[in-house]
């Protein structure tokens, strides 16, 4: 993309109740703009980034087994009084009244909704076990939203919800389920700690959070150093014994920590850290088969209640944490798998006609190789396309001068480390496209 | 996919409200349920045929220099207010009181955001001109909703913005977008009438609607014959010219015929049909630059109100579109293009070890090969079978029965043509791996 002819509008300024640093880099990269309180705009290298992490969270479903459908924003306040839960949400739930004047809510999950399509769909053992999952977006009407997307009111998630006969089979989708957030989040260059969670609104007797270390934190954890010992190879290849390791380390949000006479932890192992939660896994049995009547013939001709979990990652708010994980001063520092271009490519003169065909040719190459390049083409001085480069974060910046074409050379500068190499144009080219 | 582990609720009966082909025929195929009023949930297979058609839009598009972004559902009634539509959108705008009594709205489509956005990017003629867009959901609260998805509240649309400096500039990104239009349209099958069209609420004074031939559209169409003769071919290496030659061609809604003294085409090359709107461009200048006062620095240093379009296509709408124009009486007729998967393997004889094998090799060659394969491997009868295969419409059936292998063949039947073809398993595989 040259970037003469895209859309983005990066600034130097951000406003005061931009507190954290993710907040303030994604307004001054120009990633979303904020149209109401709590609601953004997700601008196009935004929208790039976004489209990325839910792709990854989209194939590690996938990969589990799991399967996709779309549920629809608007749902009917009748579908959660079958529930019970209509009247026992509380403010945060958007609440509408259509032209007729029924009620309507904007939905901030949808438990009520999948288990009535899968109600419509599922007769017999056959038709089970079932995983299935929606990325849409979302409503929760926060009191007050803060930190930009991390608590935002509108917001995407991705939500699974796993049907099966019996208690052993819900583990094993529980199981499955937390395979896949262990290598969701070490895709995206996170770590993420599970903290087993006390079960709030939805209910149920088994509950795991997904939190990744980062100072601004919501959560105060308290955990395990042996969990910072497991790599990010462990939870690529992560199984059921992953999880038993993982689980069978201590790790707890400050409030159930405070509540633990004695803490199984030595003192000296004992971490603290600042959490945000991106993931959060429910086993909760036959609450919502038994309330909305969903019951399945077993193979010895009986009917069951299927035994259901549920599983959101927040898909928007993973971006900011990202950047709290992964930023310098200059800015962002995204990782390869998220990022919204993998080259950045600056020609330092764009009056110099030997520059402009020199990095002309430079972007074909690299368009052909499948190489995602944003070029600098505007007419700009070099220190406003560095700091431009540097604070939307991507991972490889190719720099074309006059000075450098003379020798023959470009300048390669990997955004992570700072590091700069001079470079023929072959050996750079080779290094990016690999 | 195997089918024993997907999510496919095929049905016989549909209910009474059901009145049009496409509606039956995605409640039959298990492609949608309704989940409340005008509001469908996209199951498995719906979902895909959704996304392949949103990713050609999405394609011609960017193939047109459009640059994608993502607003969100919900705005704020003060944005409307600015332009002044807030007032004057009537009951088919979804209003909202958020839990601090703001007045909210579900967007039904986004000009007073996209120019908000654009006017905190743009600053002088060197960011102009830009077509922006989106593809996401809106809200119109239809009285009645009906005809399924055709007619829903909650659809998914793209809705396109264009900036220009000057009339002439829009003229040309109108142009580029309608090129675009008739590539989208002619890439899924599908025949697009443009009309021109009388300037709506969204005020303006250059506006077209792209129709699709079908019986039971909602609106008649009488145009000239010769727009008939445009081939697919033409569509798609369309220009400035084709745009001529079709503008010039008389098409018009009954209304705006009705008013005609003297219709231009003889009745012999008149036809009516009727046709199903499925795109909209308009062309409507400064309105929303100069109210939101969106303006930017001119080459000679003054400044001027951006010139602008909007370009929408119904990206849910064309699902039922495309079936309405595309079944026969067993059921959908995928075109290649959109079909959630390019084959059905079917093996007859799921009870039997050496179908099985053979049905699961095959399966799998289908997979290394990259071709999308719905396998039907239940224990189910043969005809059961052949009809599911039949109302969810992809385009080859592949297949596999104890007879067949004792003569080492398969069969492979075209969904379109019904022609079926005995053909060695290699032979088949070579006819679809292409």
């Amino acid at each position: 993309m040259r970037l003469s002819r895209y859309f983005l509008p990066v600034t130097k300024e951000t406003p005061a109740d931009a507190q954290i640093v993710s907040h303030k880099l994604m307004l001054r990269a120009g990633l979303v703009r904020q149209t109401a309180a709590g609601i953004y705009a997700w601008l196009p290298l935004g929208l790039k980034v976004l489209t990325r992490i839910e792709q990854i969270v989209r194939e590690e479903q996938d990969r589990a087994g799991a399967i996709e459908l779309l549920m629809p924003t608007i749902q009917s306040a009748d579908l959660w009084r079958q529930s019970g839960r209509y009247d026992a949400y509380g403010p945060e739930m958007l609440r509408i009244l259509d032209r007729h004047q029924r009620e309507m809510l904007y939905g901030p999950t949808n438990e009520e909704m999948i288990t009535l399509l899968f109600k419509d769909g599922a007769r017999s053992y056959r038709d089970l076990p079932r995983t299935l999952y929606h990325i849409q977006w979302k409503f929760r009407d926060e009191v007050r939203p803060r930190f930009g997307v991390m608590r935002g009111r509108e917001f995407l998630m991705k939500d699974a919800y796993s049907f099966d006969l019996d208690e052993e089979g819900l583990k094993q989708s529980y199981e499955a389920m937390f395979v896949a957030y262990l290598r969701t989040f070490a895709r995206m260059g996170l770590q993420a700690v599970p903290v087993r969670a006390p079960t709030g609104p939805i209910g149920g007797n088994l509950s795991h959070e997904f939190h990744i270390l980062a100072d601004t934190g919501e959560s105060a954890l308290f955990y395990d150093a042996a969990i910072d010992e497991v790599t990010r190879e462990e939870l690529l290849s992560a199984d059921a014994s992953t999880i038993t390791r993982l689980t069978d380390l201590y790790a707890m949000e400050e409030e159930e920590h405070a509540k633990v006479e004695t803490c199984p932890v030595p003192a000296e192992r004992l971490r603290t850290r600042r959490g945000i939660e991106v993931g959060h896994i429910f086993a909760f049995g036959t609450k919502y088969s038994a309330s909305m009547g969903l019951s399945v013939q077993t193979k010895e001709g009986g009917q069951v209640h299927p035994h259901m979990g549920s599983y959101g990652i927040g898909v928007s708010r993973l971006m900011g944490a990202i950047i709290e994980a992964s930023h310098d001063e200059n800015g962002i520092i995204w990782p390869e798998s998220v990022a919204p271009f993998q080259v950045g490519l600056i020609n330092m003169r764009a009056d110099d006609a030997g520059c402009a065909e020199a990095a002309d040719r430079l972007y074909e190459r690299l368009r052909e190789a499948g190489i995602e390049t944003l070029y600098d083409d505007r007419d700009e001085r070099g220190g406003a396309k560095f700091a431009t480069m540097d604070v939307i974060g991507l991972p490889w910046q190719l720099i074309v001068g006059p000075k450098g074409l003379e020798k023959g050379v470009v300048e390669l500068k990997n955004r992570a480390t700072g590091e700069r190499e001079e470079l023929s144009v072959e050996s750079a080219l080779a290094r990016l496209v690999g």
